[in-house]
């Protein structure tokens, strides 16, 4: 249990409570009560700490609010280690599609484990990313491509909510990949989505937003559409996995439905980002993918940044093309390959990654908000971008109770 | 202390013993003594346990030999954090230097930290290396530039072999940038470093290998064959930092000294490649710094396989070009960025990272050999260079002792 009241003190705060950068507050005070924050600012403008109060010396590091992991694909069966191996031996896509490799290995996998296997083979996936500070996740179905199966990867998602100190936020993916049984007849598995998939899971609660893979090899604009219309129709908000290979003016289409989010966006043109600053929407970069298949084109940062959007920062964790469990260093690859300032890193994983999941109790440090803190031992924030592999989190408060 | 004996079973061993591949045994047995492996082999051929062998059961985990970083900077002091940040912000490298940023501010840091703080600082990283199982790994100085903080960087580095499990090999790197006070005056300094740095510091048991920095930017041909002929004079094993940025033909040169690596090798021509497979030296690759560097040119790996020269992988953990404490992240860059099959990488951080430090008496699971083993929850080894991020070392033996 969490004790009454904590009191966080000798420390620099990254509050991310500010329209850019850090937020940073030197000497600061951050006090935690069941669970939530009451108040953050400098010692001089603190209260006295309230009787029996918690001292907590942060020995001069750095606080932040716990990282959010807004886009993963977590729960998943079986491996792709195989054909990852063949492929660097020199078979090509197409002689793994054949022999029936490829996301439709994954979907084999997924649809053959039961519900405890499922929890099991993602509990690692999550403790890494735990270790690393990570206190919200998303988790999105995709795998499972049948009201059934798809079902019981958002229950495993609900699952690990339930068993690790972390919150999770569940994304129907239905619309990822045509199921087999659906070859040559896309329409009709939307047909399946709209009218059964997503109501039905809806239903059961587990389904906090909708999203869609809309791309020349994944779903058309028309049918992402139809999704999206279910989704709102059922007062569910939408995402998209939008202009990773081709620009198919995905993200207008979100925007038009006041999407939280667009991830991906290599292909993003201007028109896009003026949707999506319209519509409030937020850009989610997704640097893992972008290194595992060595793409070239950096999503337009710049247009971006001009136009206000709000960047965000995510793992994509998925066996296909970002087998990659670590947030830290999507941190280091956001900066290195798609030359994110620090600033804008950090918020990509905090603030700006809370929004992208429609949340506005976290993200930030502030009087109010959940008590998802880290603490590291660095002095500048930066050091969160710029180095990787040593283990700078020395606490971490999940809903003020340390893990 | 080790038990005086132990016995390994229920496992898969990716011995390395092979001229190429895993050399993978099926339900292998390994028996340590003393720190020494004194049988490997399948469990059918295995001798009858000695009286009080403690048996391990690894769970029908992946045996390979403790890894080996053969390439790190590990020991140096101050942060560049703020000048990565800079860059991002728009500052050119010229910007950086004339403010004294770049390597002037590593050695400026360096020269003034104590052998004490030199050590602390460098613990957490040598730390994130051991917790992904190396067993062995190579510190080179460069950041002293004179003879007292030359000595310093490797008593920092001996320091460490003495508080950590873990074997390190030390690495003279004095010629790795001109000090400040020899500004112009490259000539005079390798003049110190031949008649005083080197035999000094060698004298004083500090250095098993030399290495150089033959860049354009860095020393000459001519000098680095200085230091070169310095070197094997007192009998010392040369290495090199060749053809990174520009083909000096460095990797020729050292051949002809019998280097036991050439390292980084992005510009290396056939020439260059079939003089280092005669002289039997190791390419040591680092996908790190070509990632940091967003370098575009890959090592020729298509002319090291076809002239059979062994290749190896490392970290290059410095704090300018690769601020990367994980060698485990460099087995996916080296398959996903340089197109290294994972048996490559494998290989590359075990049987030939010990060669390219000269070592014959690990890097392999072999009877005879350092009782130097790792265990791993994956059952293809592929796992090992294919998904990074989850922990799945469950133990780590070095000399025989469990850490
Ligand atoms: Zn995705
Ligand atoms: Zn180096």
């Amino acid at each position: 249990m969490a004790p009454q009241s904590q009191r966080l003190h000798h420390c620099r705060a990254a509050t991310m409570h500010a329209d850019s950068g850090y937020g940073l507050l030197e000497d600061a005070v951050i006090d935690l009560q069941d669970g939530y924050i009451t108040f953050v600012g400098q010692r001089a403008d603190a209260p006295p700490p309230t009787a029996g109060t918690e001292l907590v010396d942060c020995e001069g590091g750095l606080v932040t609010p716990g990282l959010i992991d807004c886009h993963t694909h977590l729960v998943w069966a079986g491996s792709r280690a195989d054909e990852f191996a063949q492929r660097l031996h020199g078979a090509s896509y197409a002689d793994i599609a054949a022999q029936g490799g490829g996301i439709a290995a994954t979907v084999r996998a997924t649809r053959a484990a039961s519900l405890a296997e499922l929890v099991a083979v993602s509990r690692p996936r999550l403790e890494a990313l735990l270790r690393e500070g990570v206190t919200t996740i998303e988790i999105k179905s995709g795998y499972g491509l049948s009201l059934e199966h798809e079902r019981k990867q958002l229950q495993a998602a609900r699952q690990l909510a339930t068993d690790y100190p972390v919150s999770v936020a569940t994304t129907l993916l239905a619309a990822h990949a045509l199921p087999p049984e659906y070859r040559d007849r896309g329409d009709d598995y939307i047909d399946l989505i709209v009218s059964e998939i997503l109501p039905t899971l809806a239903a059961e609660g587990l389904v906090d937003a909708v999203d869609a893979f809309c791309e020349s090899v994944g779903f058309s604009p028309a049918q992402t559409e139809r999704v999206f219309v279910a989704a709102r129709a059922l007062d569910l908000p939408v995402k998209l996995h939008a202009e990773q290979l081709t620009n198919q003016h995905g993200s207008a289409l979100a925007a038009r439905y006041q999407a939280l989010s667009c991830d991906h966006l290599e292909q993003l043109d201007e028109a896009g980002v003026k949707a999506m600053a319209a519509s409030g929407t937020v850009a989610v970069m997704l640097p893992g993918a972008f290194y595992f298949l060595r793409d070239t084109q950096v999503p337009p940062l710049e247009l971006l940044r001009q136009h206000q959007v709000p960047i965000a920062l995510a793992t994509d964790a998925n066996p296909g093309t970002s087998p990659i469990l670590s947030l830290q260093l999507m941190l280091q690859m956001g900066a290195t390959l798609f030359r994110m300032t620090p600033e804008e890193c950090l918020r990509g994983v905090t603030v700006n990654a809370a929004k992208a999941l429609g949340y506005s109790d976290r993200g930030v440090l502030k009087a109010g908000l959940r008590a998802d803190i880290c603490c590291w031992n660095v002095s500048d924030p930066a050091e969160l971008s710029y180095q990787f592999g040593t283990d700078r989190l020395t606490s971490c408060w999940y809903q003020g109770v340390r893990r």
